[in-house]
């Protein structure tokens, strides 16, 4: 690979980052290179087998150009004050159950498996990510992640954000405040003056990102799907790590490739809703498609919360900009927002606009918020006669067996 | 008893009612009536005997006379507001295994039990107490409960106080806007108006109340100390429930028992820290007291959170009154806040106030800010050498002879 010169100087634990990595290449292999994708999945595939090489050596000539490259755990980071600076964003969340017995050594067992990943790779040196961040972006999102950020300071320091837990007036105003607030965080690491015209360039570059990402799931509403859904998500997942220009135009590229109409997939139509589902996590999406359904949409922050709305363009002053900014992050209808209707609704909307034949509800074991919501999403499926099932699983293996028997029986109970 | 009019006509549960209080009467009898406490114990074994019975009656009296009764689940809600609208605060927090169950057939297992058991008693219709609330408050302390107040909004609704999750000023301001809104809030539902006067008068009596409680745990101080913890816990939970000033004035008359020594309780000295105990949990304090050791302060909000800081008196004008509340209550450390530094160092200055031999942090079961927040107390325990235990439990009794092993092995090697 000859990266191991570069993860020798960032610090990694060479030996246990090798078994990490030989485990993933072997899984990403399975489930992805042999199968037979769009051509244009190429691209994708090829960041995903580059992400802790040639990705890894773009941000360190980010870095030498005087940009700075922040991470985040979040969606709510806004991805377009960084590029504002100069700067690149990456999600630093950890999807593999490789890392969390390094986070359980020292947080609580009992706590989501997102977290005890990111924190594992964090503190076991086995993500280079971590290793050429310039800050580190947390939020207050859930109580896990919250209260993560100050055993995070024992080792590295982060930036926090205040997200509101409600979305009237005043929590619209909090938010726009801790938005300036970052901007100024960012003019402060990178020497550089926020103007309108780098607001106006940040909002542009990430608008064509999330544009291109729309476009695709625009696409998988046809009926068949011209993609799979574990092809989709891995596209969904790359958008938090690759140069967003570049990450663009590939997508659209793809589009056209699909828009073509010779790929196929066939199967019931499934709706996943809930969790995020961080790099390398696939467990459950090779699960449905393993079953012979076809997933055509992710309501999820790796999905459809990631890149449905868009920042206002535009918009005069900087001020201005910093609004339209802000107020685009506050139509992400997170779980940890109370009360947070417009995700159940945004769930019946889509089960109707994909022709969904039924939705998955993923939760990650002891996320609060998610597993609370779930219960007014059955409530609103069940009234409007959607299929659901409701799947709760860690990053483990071990209940695969189980989990194929559930989605299964499912998928067949849906199938006419 | 006699109350059986009373709760047919508020709707309980009678049959499981009666058996609820069947298992509380007799797990009461043997934790506290068969021991020999101070004389002036008698009043606070009389208000829990009487919580479903007498207390309710006076609650409805209330009502009959004009005032509201609100009934909230946190040590946040400004008990000063709702008496300076001529109406009474009520803790709804639930603290028993019995409606669990009940909870649990709606709500996520693996969800703190103070929640289901509350959610339990409410939608089992097994406590009076829910039936003759005007107001219900939640607030959006922790994700468990912030998304269980849309949960209870299916059966009752239940007005939200949004609790910042920083303390820095802008969000000193943020709560002050929420203690506004929560004094309209009183004033429409009682049709008072609340001037400088009523808000001098409730600050007066919930001082009061607290300054009580101020001097019942200053008197634990003394080596060895007057009263039991498992005694001490019984009145900090019943200031949830009873009429504040009748209770201040029957804790004054405890105390003035208790400082004139004929009351000693020896033992190694524990300091119990983290999660509250509502009524009726007394399980670890019982272990504690069982091994010989004796709890001399309840860090906790059933406990010194709750009535540690006095709201200032003499601040005039409305505002300078409802911002003397609002700060008031913004310095109870819960480990809702990031970072929450002053309740760890709490610990620490408690621990040598108290002189205590060791502590006991105690966590509810899948309660993520506790258990996130005992590494930064164990780091800071383990600096100071101050020995530590953590016990993580529900209300349920299985675990109760594993938790007497660590306990008592605790209690030995602290013993010298």
């Amino acid at each position: 690979m000859g990266y191991e010169a570069m993860w020798r100087d960032l610090g990694l634990n060479m030996e246990e980052h090798d078994k990490l990595l030989g485990g993933l290449v072997s899984e990403f292999k399975e489930a992805f290179l042999e199968r037979k994708g769009p051509k244009g999945m190429d691209y994708f595939y090829w960041v995903v087998s580059e992400a802790h090489g040639r990705l890894i050596e773009e941000l360190l000539e980010v870095k030498r150009n005087g940009g700075k490259v922040v991470g985040g755990f979040c969606a709510y980071v806004p991805e377009e004050v960084v590029v504002a600076a100069g700067g690149r964003f990456v999600g630093v969340c950890g999807g593999t159950q490789f890392s969390i017995p390094y986070g359980e050594g020292i947080l609580p067992r009992n706590l989501c498996p997102l977290i005890k990943s990111a924190f594992g790779f964090m503190v076991g040196n086995l993500c280079p990510y971590y290793k050429v961040l310039d800050l580190l972006v947390g939020e207050t999102t859930c109580d896990g992640k919250k209260k993560a950020w100050e055993i995070f300071d024992y080792y590295m320091d982060v930036y926090k954000m205040e997200l509101p837990q409600m979305k009237r007036d005043v929590d619209r105003e909090a938010w726009f405040r801790e938005v300036v607030l970052f901007k100024g965080k960012m003019e402060e690491i990178s020497g550089r003056k926020i103007g309108e015209d780098e607001l106006e360039e940040g909002i542009r570059l990430i608008n064509k990102k999330r544009r291109a990402l729309i476009h695709l799931y625009q696409l998988r509403k046809r009926n068949p799907s011209p993609i799979s859904g574990l092809d989709a998500l891995l596209i969904a997942q790359v958008a938090y790590y690759d140069e967003p220009g570049r990450f663009a135009e590939k997508l659209e590229k793809l589009c056209q490739e699909l828009e073509e109409g010779n790929h196929s997939y066939k199967g019931p139509r499934i709706l996943v809703s809930g969790c995020p589902m961080p790099l390398p996590f696939w467990k459950v999406h090779r699960i449905i498609e393993g079953s012979g359904a076809i997933v055509v949409c992710e309501e999820s922050c790796v999905g459809t919360r990631y890149f449905w709305n868009l920042v206002e363009e535009r918009v005069p002053g900087v001020e201005g900009k910093l609004r339209a900014i802000s107020d685009r992050y506050l139509n992400i209808n997170c779980s940890c927002f109370t009360p947070n209707s417009e995700r159940v609704e945004g769930i019946v909307r889509f089960s109707r606009e994909y022709k969904v034949d039924g939705v998955i509800h993923f939760n990650l074991q002891f996320c609060t918020t998610y597993s609370m919501e779930f219960i007014k999403v059955k409530k609103r499926l069940e009234e409007e006669g959607i299929p659901l099932l409701e799947v709760e699983t860690d990053y483990g293996l071990q209940d695969t067996g189980q989990l194929k028997t559930r989605i299964e029986a499912f998928v067949e109970s849906i199938t006419y």
